[in-house]
C-alpha cells in the first residue's frame, strides 16, 4: 500500500461514522410540533432546555415557528448544513423523508416514530424501503421505534431524546436496548450526582447496531465506562467482535434481562435443553471480561465507583468506622462477595496508636469511634493506604452531630485523590439537613463514591474485585490437536442431514478425535455379540441400538456386567423380544467392555445459533438430574477455561477424591473438553453431543456412551 | 383469685412498665450542657427542634440555662413529678445518679454514657453497682452506651436520642441492637418518605432488654409493622417467648449481622461444627414467623410495602406498565422471588381491549404503552384488581413527558385504596423536576409504595409473598410418641458424664426411643465376632470400637459385607492387627447386618446454649462432605417442620426416586426426626448425636451407625 494511501485512511478514520449521530453541528426536527406535551415538541424543548450547542432546524409546514425557533416548510428550505434529522413523523411517511434526507447530504437520521417492523408485515415492508433508500445515499439510521441519544459534552449537549433526565457531563455512557430501562439507569446515575457522557437507546436497530455503538464508546476517550443494557443479541458474533476490542479498554457493566423465561424451559436430562438462551449470553460476558449484573440498582451503583476509583489488586479489605454495627454488615457483604477482611498486622495496630483516641478499637475494622474526627480517620486512612496487606478501603461514615464532619470529608478526598487504592464510602447521614448536604458535596466532589447502605457500599467493592479478576483473567488460545483425523471426520459426516448418528458413527467419529472410549464392536445377533464380547473380553455391557429407542436404559434396553459369552446371549435375547417385537424395528448390538467403579461424568455441545457451540460438563449419572450439576463455556474453549470447568461444579470436591476415595484423572478431562470443542468447531453441523457417561479413574478415563445430531444440511 | 385483685391487675397492666421510657411526660437530662456540639447540648436541641410535648430539665450544677430552658443544680431542685431521666455523664458518677433518680420517683433512665459492661472489668463493677442501685428503687435502666428512644406521636414526639433523622409519624418502629445501623433504617424509611413510629436502641441492654421492646411494640396500637436489627440473642428463649407473641399480631421484618464469621467456622462432617450461631438466629426467625432478611436497604424498602399494602393470597402477579424493558426486569425477579406472572384469560383480555390504546399489549404484562394516560391505567387496574387468578399487582410508572403523570397517579391511588390487593409501583421518574415531584406527592400521600428500580419493586413484592406464606404456615405441635422408654433411658444417661457413648450404649439408647436399628452385636475377639454373625444372618459389617477411634472408616476399621463366618474373622484379626496393636488400645467389635443399597441419609442433634438443639437432616455418604447438603430446624420438630426438612435439601429428588429407582420410605424418615427431637428434648444433657449413615429403602429404614456424647454433668 503507498505511503498517500495509509495517510488517506488515517485521517479519514478521524471523522468516526457515528459522529454526525452523536456530535451533530446541526439538527432538522422532521415532525417538530408547536403542540405544548406533544413528542415533536418536546424534542425542540429538551434541545433547548440542555444547551445544545449546534443549530436547531424545527421542520414544520405549517408553522412559521416553534418554541422561539424559526421553522422550515421542509429541509430543502434549510440553507445551512444538517448533520442529523430527528424523525418524529407517522411510520409511511418515512420512506419518502429518507430519501429527501439523502439527498440533502443528512448523514444520520433518528426515528423516533414507531409503526415498523415490531407491528407485523405491514410495518416491515416500511422499513425494509426506508432502508432502501437510507443505504442508496449512505445515510445510517437510528432506531426506529426508539427513544435517540444524548452527549453531554459541554462543547456539544445534544439531548435527542423525550426523556427527563437532563444529566451533568461525566465518563458513564449508557447503551440500552430498552428506552425504559435505559431511562431508570441515567436517572439513577444522575440521583448518585455522577455524570454521564453519552446515551444511545436506539430501539428496533434497523441499521446502527448496539454493537457499533459499544465500538464508538470504546473509541471515545472521555467514557470511562460502559453500561450496557439488553435483552439478548440478534447478532451475537457482531458483539464480541465489537465488545471484545472494547472491553480491553475499558470496564463494560452489563445486564440482560430475560433469565427466567429461558430458564424455566431447561430440562434435566439433555444438553440442548439444559442451555438456554440466558446462558449464552452470560457466557459471552464472561468469555469477554465483561461484567454482569443481575440486578440494574446494583450495576448503577457500582458504575459510581467504576467512575472514580482505581481497580484493586487483590482481594483484601480494610475497613474504617465510626460505628460498629455497619462494620458487621459490610463485612458480612465484603466476605460473601469474594473478599477478605484480614487482622491487621501489628506494626499497623502501632502505628494506628498516634492518631486513634485511646476507645478506638485497632483492629480491622478500625473503629474510630463516634467522637473521631478528621485526624482520626486521616490516621486510620493513612495506615491502610500504606499497608501492602490492604488492597481496597471501606469506610462507614455516619456523620455524628458531635464532630467536624466537613474536616472528615475533607480527610477522605484528600487519600483518595491518591488514587493509590480504591476507596468506597458509606456515608450514613440525614441530605435533608443543610449542614450533612455540606459534607455531602466534599465527598461528591472529591470523587468519593458515597452509599447510604453499608451493604450498597460492600456490594460497590464487590464490582471492583470481579472486574479485576475478570481483567487479570487470560484465557489464552484454544489448543489445536494435531493428531485428529479431521478428515476422516469429514468423509464420515458430509453425507449426514437431519439425524441423530448411529452407535457406529458415534464411536467412529470420536475416535477420530482420539476422544477415549471403551472397547467396542457391533453385533447383529446374539452370536456375533458372544463373539465380539470374548475378542474385547469379559465383563461387557450389551446396548439395544435402533433409531427410535432414546432413552435405551429405562426400555430395558441396558444390560450391565455380563460375565461370559452366554450371558451377552440371553441378553441380546431378552432385547429382542422386549424391544425388537413389540417396535417392529431391526435392533443392533452394540457390545462394549463393562468397566465398572469409575466416577461418572457428562460433557456435551450444543449450537447456539450465530454463536458456535456451547459446551457442557457436568456430573453424571443420577446426579445430573436430581442437582442439575453442570456448567458451560463457549466453543472454543481453551485449557484454562476447561480447567475453570471442572472447578465450577458444585460437586468438584468429589474429583479430588474425599475420604480416602482417590481423586480422578482431571488433565483426561480437560483434554477431552477440549478435543469436544474443537471437532463441534470443525464441524458446526453438529447439533447436539450428548456423553454420557464418561466413566472416570485416577489413571484415565472411558467414553461409554454417547450421541450425537446433526443438523439439517442444505446442499 | 378475688375478683377485685384481678380487676387491680387489669388497671395497672394498662400502664405499661416501659410507658415512662416511651412516653415520658417530663424529661430531666442529667449532664445537660451549654457547649454547642456536645452530646449533653445536642440532646437537648433535638428534644425542643422535635416538639417535645412534655416538659424538659436540663441539670447541671454550673449553668442557670441552656438553650433557653432553666436549667437545675440537680433533679430534687425540681419541682414537678419527672418520668424518665436522660443521663449523660461520666460512668462513674452513674451509680449514685441511679440511686438519686430511685430516691427521686423516676422510673426510667436512658444512660447514653459508655465505659462500663463494654471496657472490662472496671466497667462490669460499675455496671453492676448502678443495676443494683436500679433494681433497689424499681428504676428500670434503657443501656448503657446506647442512643435511646423516640416516639414520633404527634402527643408526645419524645426524641431522646442524639442521631439527625427527624421522622414523621407512621406505623413502622424500629427495634435496633446497634445505634448505627437503626441510624441507617430510620433514616432510610424517611428517604422513602415513610413514617415511623418508634424507635429504640439500646446498646448494652443492661436491663431493659430487645425482647421486652419488642413485646412493647407488639402491645401498641399503631405500630403495624417493626423492623429488627440484631447482631445475636444473649437469651434466645427470652427473645422466643416475646417474639412469638409479638409475630401473630403483627408482621416482624428482622436482620442479623454477623453471618459470615460463623459460617467460617463451619466443618463438614459434624452436626456440631455444621451448626453455627447465625443458623440458629435464622431458624428462631423461621419458627417464630418473623421475615428474614440479610441486605438492610431491602428491608427498609419491605417495610414500605408492609406499612401500607395488604398481604397478598397467593403468588400470581398482575404486570401493568408503560415501558416494556422494566416489565421484562420486574418478570425476572417476582419468577426468581417465587411469584408467577401468568397469562391473563381470555375474558380479561376483552375486557381491557375497551379502554386500551389499539398499541397496548393485553396479556400479562399489560403494556398500557408509554401514551396511555389515567384511562388506561385505570382500565387495566380494575381488571386486575377483579380477577380473580390475580393476587397482587406490580405498577411500572415512567412519568412520560407527554402524559398527565398526576392524573395516572390519582387513579393508581384510587384503585390502591380499596385495599384488596397490595399494589407496589416501580415509579420512574426525575424528582428533581416540580411537575414530577408533585405526581409523586400524590402517590405517595395515596400510601402507593414507590421504588425507583423494578427489580426493588419485585423484590418488595416478593417479601410480601414470603410473609403470606410465613403468616399462613402451621407447623402444628410437636408429636410425643408413647410407645418409647424414658425410664430406661433415663437409667443409662444418669450415670454419663462429659463423654461419648459406647456402641452399645448408643444402640440401646436409641432403640428405647424406637429408632430403627440393624441387627447388632458387641463381640470381644473374632470368635464371639463369627457367632454373633451367625446368628444375625449375613452379609455383614464388623467395626472395630475403641474409645480413642473417632473416624473409624478411615483407619481400616469397618469392613462391609462379609459373607461368612471365616470372612468375619478375617476382618476382626486384621482390624486388631492394623489398629489394636498401633493404639495399645483394647478393641470391640460391632457386628452389624449388612444391608446394601439403601440410600444413605444421616440425622443428628447438636445442643445449643439456652435453645434446646438444632436437628439435622441430609443426604449422607460422600455427598455430605462434598454438597453439604444438610438442613436445620430448631427442637423440637414437628411433623410438619420434619417434612419440610425432607423438601429443604438440595438432593430432595432424589428420596423420591429417580429414573426408575424407587424412592425410599419418607414417612419412617420423617417418624426418625421426630423421635430424635423428642430424645434430646428429654434429655438435653445430649450435647451432639450423630446419625451416620442412616440406610434408606422404599419399605423402611435402618440406622447402622450413630454417636452421641453427653456433656459433662454438674451433680
Amino acid at each position: 500500500m503507498p505511503m498517500e494511501k495509509q495517510t488517506e485512511i488515517l485521517t479519514k478514520s478521524k471523522i468516526h461514522e457515528l459522529d454526525p449521530l452523536f456530535k451533530p453541528r446541526a439538527i432538522a426536527v422532521i415532525g417538530a410540533s408547536a403542540k405544548e406535551l406533544s413528542i415533536g415538541n418536546v424534542i425542540i424543548k429538551n434541545l433547548l432546555h440542555y444547551g445544545y450547542t449546534g443549530k436547531i432546524y424545527p421542520i414544520n409546514p405549517k408553522e412559521s415557528q416553534i418554541r422561539g425557533l424559526k421553522a422550515y416548510p421542509s429541509i430543502f428550505d434549510v440553507e445551512g448544513e444538517i448533520d442529523l434529522a430527528h424523525v418524529i413523523i407517522p411510520g409511511k411517511f418515512v420512506p419518502q423523508i429518507i430519501e429527501d434526507c439523502g439527498k440533502r447530504g443528512i448523514k444520520a437520521v433518528i426515528i423516533n416514530s414507531a409503526g415498523f417492523s415490531e407491528m407485523g408485515e405491514e410495518g416491515m415492508a416500511l422499513q425494509k424501503a426506508f432502508l432502501d433508500n437510507a443505504k442508496k445515499y449512505g445515510v445510517r439510521i437510528f432506531g426506529p421505534n426508539c427513544q435517540g441519544i444524548i452527549n453531554t459534552d459541554p462543547k456539544i449537549r445534544a439531548y435527542c431524546d423525550f426523556t427527563f433526565t437532563f444529566p451533568d457531563p461525566g465518563y458513564i455512557s449508557i447503551a440500552a436496548l430498552s428506552g425504559g430501562v435505559g431511562a431508570v439507569i441515567m436517572q439513577s446515575i444522575f440521583d448518585l450526582g455522577i455524570g454521564m457522557r453519552l446515551y444511545a437507546s436506539n430501539g428496533n436497530a434497523a441499521d446502527i447496531s448496539l454493537p457499533e455503538v459499544i465500538s464508538y464508546y470504546g473509541d471515545d476517550e472521555l467514557t470511562k465506562a460502559i453500561l450496557l443494557y439488553t435483552e439478548g443479541f440478534s447478532n451475537p458474533k457482531e458483539f464480541m467482535e465489537a465488545a471484545r476490542t472494547v472491553a480491553k479498554k475499558k470496564p463494560i457493566l452489563a445486564m440482560k434481562a430475560g433469565r427466567t423465561e429461558q430458564g424455566a424451559k431447561a430440562a434435566a436430562s439433555h444438553t440442548g435443553s439444559l442451555a438456554g438462551v440466558d446462558i449464552s449470553t452470560e457466557l459471552i460476558f464472561e468469555k469477554l471480561g465483561i461484567l454482569a449484573f443481575r440486578n440494574e440498582e446494583e450495576m448503577c451503583q457500582a458504575s459510581m465507583a467504576f467512575a472514580t476509583q482505581p481497580i484493586p489488586k487483590g482481594n483484601r479489605v480494610g475497613i474504617i468506622t465510626n460505628t460498629g454495627g455497619p462494620a458487621v454488615i459490610a463485612t458480612d457483604e465484603l466476605v460473601s462477595e469474594g473478599l477478605q477482611v484480614m487482622p491487621l498486622p501489628e506494626s499497623a495496630r502501632n502505628k494506628l496508636k498516634s492518631t486513634q483516641l485511646p476507645e478506638a478499637s485497632l483492629g480491622n475494622p478500625v473503629d474510630v469511634v463516634a467522637t473521631g474526627g478528621g485526624t482520626q480517620f486521616r490516621g486510620a486512612l493513612d495506615v491502610m493506604m500504606e499497608q501492602d496487606e490492604i488492597d481496597s478501603i471501606l469506610i462507614n461514615f455516619v456523620t455524628a452531630p458531635f464532630t467536624d464532619t466537613d474536616e472528615v470529608a475533607r480527610q477522605i478526598v484528600e487519600v483518595s485523590k491518591m488514587k493509590r487504592k480504591p476507596v468506597v464510602c458509606n456515608f450514613m447521614t440525614n441530605m435533608s439537613m443543610e449542614r450533612y448536604r455540606t459534607t455531602a458535596k466534599i465527598l461528591n466532589e472529591g470523587g468519593v463514591p458515597c452509599y447510604a447502605f453499608p451493604t450498597t457500599a460492600a456490594k460497590a467493592l464487590g464490582a471492583l474485585y470481579k472486574f479485576s479478576k475478570l481483567q487479570t483473567r487470560n484465557i489464552g488460545e484454544p489448543k489445536k490437536f494435531s493428531d485428529i483425523d479431521r478428515a476422516k471426520a469429514n468423509a464420515l459426516l458430509a453425507p449426514v442431514s437431519g439425524r441423530f448418528l448411529t452407535a457406529h458413527e458415534v464411536y467412529n467419529l470420536l475416535s477420530y478425535y482420539r476422544i477415549p472410549l471403551a472397547p467396542w464392536g457391533v453385533a447383529q445377533n446374539a452370536a456375533e455379540a458372544a463373539s465380539i464380547a470374548r475378542s474385547i473380553g469379559f465383563p461387557v455391557v450389551v446396548k439395544a441400538e435402533a433409531s427410535t429407542l432414546i432413552h435405551k436404559s429405562d426400555a430395558g434396553g441396558v444390560v450391565l456386567n455380563l460375565q461370559n459369552e452366554n450371558e451377552v446371549r440371553i441378553a441380546v435375547e431378552n432385547m429382542n423380544r422386549k424391544i425388537g417385537h413389540t417396535d417392529h424395528v431391526a435392533l443392533k448390538f452394540l457390545v462394549q467392555k463393562f468397566i465398572p467403579g469409575g466416577k461418572e461424568l457428562i460433557a456435551g455441545a450444543s449450537a447456539k445459533k450465530g454463536l458456535g457451540h456451547l459446551i457442557m460438563f457436568g456430573i453424571g449419572g443420577i446426579y445430573v438430574e436430581v442437582l442439575k450439576d453442570i456448567t458451560f463455556k463457549l466453543s472454543p474453549v481453551t485449557e484454562i477455561e476447561a480447567t475453570e470447568m471442572l472447578s465450577a461444579v458444585r460437586m468438584a470436591k468429589l474429583l479430588d477424591g474425599v475420604r480416602g476415595e482417590k481423586g480422578i484423572d482431571k488433565a483426561k478431562v480437560i483434554e477431552l473438553i477440549q478435543r469436544i470443542s474443537q471437532l463441534v468447531s470443525d464441524f458446526p453441523q453438529i447439533e447436539e453431543m450428548d456423553i454420557n457417561p464418561i466413566l472416570a479413574f485416577d489413571d484415565g478415563i472411558w467414553v461409554a456412551d454417547a450421541r450425537i445430531k446433526i443438523k439439517e444440511q442444505i446442499h
